[in-house]
């Protein structure tokens, strides 16, 4: 298996950024609220004021069967309370290290063999495909994205979380995907950015 | 002008699922927080617990100027700690007529006018490219995606808001976005999520 260096994204203050608050005004298992005041480097003599919802970071992943199909998961959402076909994703959890490119592929394939049932072959290659935020406006939520050139699936097939509701591994032709982003059949942002990253990088067409 | 149909994206319990609790248990000028209980179709004698953070609808577009230019923005960004360049996008204010077509293009056209200094052309076709989740694991959070084939600046320029910190217009050819997005230089869900629409709908190569 050879797989890429992967570019942790770490959120801190960079030159000309300093966080002159930041309180936690709300704080649960799954997100904690904060309400911060900025300087950045535009105004710098300004106070920026902001609600910033914090979320662990994530993983996502394209991964691609022998026979070219692309691995997805059908799940119901409780958020926009319908069934959505995503590619397979899962938070980090070992937030001490989530910076460790070990942590971040371990999750990736964790994800691939819980929600999907597949796992990476041993001529594939892993190439990293960066992140991207999901909400620039509120969030410092952030999600890895990765290819898979190759995986396999297994012989135990997946083994969902049971908090969660996974209905099923679907495999989805590329020009199939290309229309349900089309069409709006496909409508959630991991799904889509990897769709991005992959055809601006020639990866899928 | 030419304008799309635009369809309302719709968060309610459709066939199957049921909300048996929503307690909010925090809640802000930009943010709530509900802790909920759902009967989903695939179990329905389970309840599932989830937490959900809600946040307005919002409207993002890509608009081309005459040359063939894509218009876009650039703004420090308090959540992801960073300067990104978008497409324009805000948020649907007028809560209670949020899945009336006309307040959704009002958004879209305020959006043009206070970020970006533009406005639609008169001979311009408004494209409905659906919508998207942000983050589908805990916010019901969407964006209505567009394009809008020409617009043309405003001499007064833009009028940003200035609670936020807008550092100006950025005209992008469509083949330096292609290397933006990937290159992990566009690394925002709204744009990403454009750009996967616009390259499938073949609006954009």
């Amino acid at each position: 298996m050879k797989v890429d260096k992967v570019e942790p994204c770490v959120i801190a203050d960079p030159d000309g950024w300093t966080t002159l608050r930041s309180d936690t005004v709300f704080s649960s298992t799954y997100v904690s609220v904060d309400e911060v005041n900025v300087r950045t480097p535009s105004q710098p003599e300004r106070e920026l004021s902001w609600t910033v919802v914090r979320r662990k970071s994530a993983v996502a992943v394209a991964a691609m069967t022998g026979d070219g199909k692309l691995v997805m998961v059908e799940q119901e959402r409780v958020a926009p309370r319908r069934a959505l076909t995503e590619f397979p994703a899962g938070q980090i959890d070992d937030v001490d290290n989530r910076f460790e490119p070990d942590v971040i592929l371990a999750t990736l394939q964790a994800e691939l063999r819980e929600e999907v049932g597949y796992e990476i072959a041993e001529d594939a290659e892993v190439v990293s495909l960066g992140y991207y935020f999901t909400s620039q406006g509120f969030t410092d939520e952030h999600i890895y994205l990765f290819f898979v050139s190759k995986v396999v699936p297994l012989s135990t097939g997946n083994a969902p979380d049971a908090s969660e509701s996974i209905l099923g591994t679907r495999l989805i032709e590329p020009a199939t995907l290309k229309q349900m982003v089309a069409s709006n059949e496909v409508n959630d942002s991991l799904t889509l950015a990897l769709y991005a990253r992959l055809t601006a990088r020639s990866i899928l067409f």
